[in-house]
């Protein structure tokens, strides 16, 4: 079985986080995450205890990379600004850690915020491609949901720093902030050129991950062992819904 | 147990239809699907050949209630201009099908379209109270979804008349329609004091029937034996997803 890839196929990919602490946390996790089978992995690197020794990060990479066979990984440390871990690092020394994942491991996706520095994501960008790892751009609101012209512009600002992928994750605090990511979700997909990834967080929010990809979001982010946002769903429940949405669309 | 009422409880009803042809097939039909607990049942008279002979539709009904137990029972005669099937009848005829109904029978809904003329709408309205028949005032439109303020009007309409349910029912051609109804829904519900049935019909409009209920929608209908119009999930389906959306938002 080939990978699969962001943006490609009918259904919208599950994934599923780790974020586990330490190595072994992380690759005990990884064991029963696998056995869900995911179509996609990310490692909230944020979470993990050793994130300041790169040596050690890029090992556990490689690892999860050797471990998940073809599924493919998405490493990410997540900002605290935007929801992450706090973490000891500067924004300069991530970006440091996501060259040395691009350099010495496989994995196929890197998270780069679009709250970084123009010089940062660019660095990024170049190493990226020429190790052949893709870029989603991130933009996260864990308090609210922004106007639709503000989330239209991450999609923008993302394909203007090139970046492979665009996800949007915003919390919904009511049913129309439900209603403004998906009719969001619907004009991104129809004017941009990269996929997209948009999830409404929170209670209401969950709603997003069962049908946004009907609106044409690329991913939708499930519980395998550990939630990584709120209103994620187990996996298992996810995929019942999306196999009967998919049925009724057609 | 007691019979669910249209607008009570966390979750929307589930109604599935009968579109039987003739009394045989109607009490099979009535059968097979009571095996599927659906919340409600619909039966769609103007599928029935016999429809012109009154006392045929009341002695069915009689029936169709007795075996139905504490499941209620909506009586519909769907006009050929909102989607029904070509019947003989006038306009005047279906309502006093709709009065004997009323009369006769412990029916607990009769459906009503809002498109009738104001005087037959008050003459049953008055019948209905007399004999403890709520009414559920219906718009549909299977060609399209009209704009926003139209389908809000069509709210209004079923109070001004003093209609105990109000349901919209129209067309998706597309995904911003689906946005549309289910704003629609969400503006209806906060704004006015009777309980609301939201639709989408159609391939993209099966996402409100699963999730409209969230949004304020107090029915979802789906095919027990056999579909009365198009969208519809099987009911194993449906209830699997509600379920989930339920266990989800909390």
């Amino acid at each position: 079985m080939a990978g699969k890839v962001i943006g490609e196929g009918n259904q919208p990919l599950i994934c599923t986080p780790l974020v586990g602490k330490t190595e072994e946390l992380i690759l005990s996790e990884l064991n029963n995450v696998l056995e869900k089978k995911p179509d996609i992995i990310e490692w909230r690197a944020d979470f993990f205890e050793g994130l300041a020794n790169t040596n050690e990060v890029v090992l556990i990479a490689k690892q999860i990379k050797a471990n998940a066979e073809d599924i493919p990984i998405i490493f990410t440390v997540r900002s605290f600004r935007e929801g992450g871990q706090p973490i000891s690092l500067s924004d300069k020394e991530v970006i440091d850690i996501n060259v040395a994942i691009c350099r010495y491991t496989a994995v196929e996706y890197i998270d780069c915020e679009l709250n970084n520095r123009p010089e940062y994501f660019k660095l990024l960008r170049r190493i990226a491609s020429e190790n052949n790892t893709k870029i989603i751009a991130s933009f996260h609101d864990f308090h609210f949901t922004p106007d639709r012209e503000i989330l239209l512009n991450k999609f923008s600002e993302a394909t203007n720093y090139g970046a492979d992928v665009v996800k949007v994750a915003v919390m919904a605090n009511d049913l129309s902030d439900v209603l403004t990511l998906l009719n969001v979700t619907l004009e991104g997909k129809n004017t941009i050129d990269i996929p997209v990834i948009t999830v409404s967080m929170g209670e209401f929010g969950a709603l997003t991950r069962m049908i946004g990809g009907v609106f044409g979001s690329a991913v939708t982010f499930a519980v395998g062992q550990s939630s990584s946002a709120p209103g994620q769903l187990p996996i298992e429940d996810l995929r019942t819904v999306l196999n009967i949405v998919q049925k009724s669309i057609g």
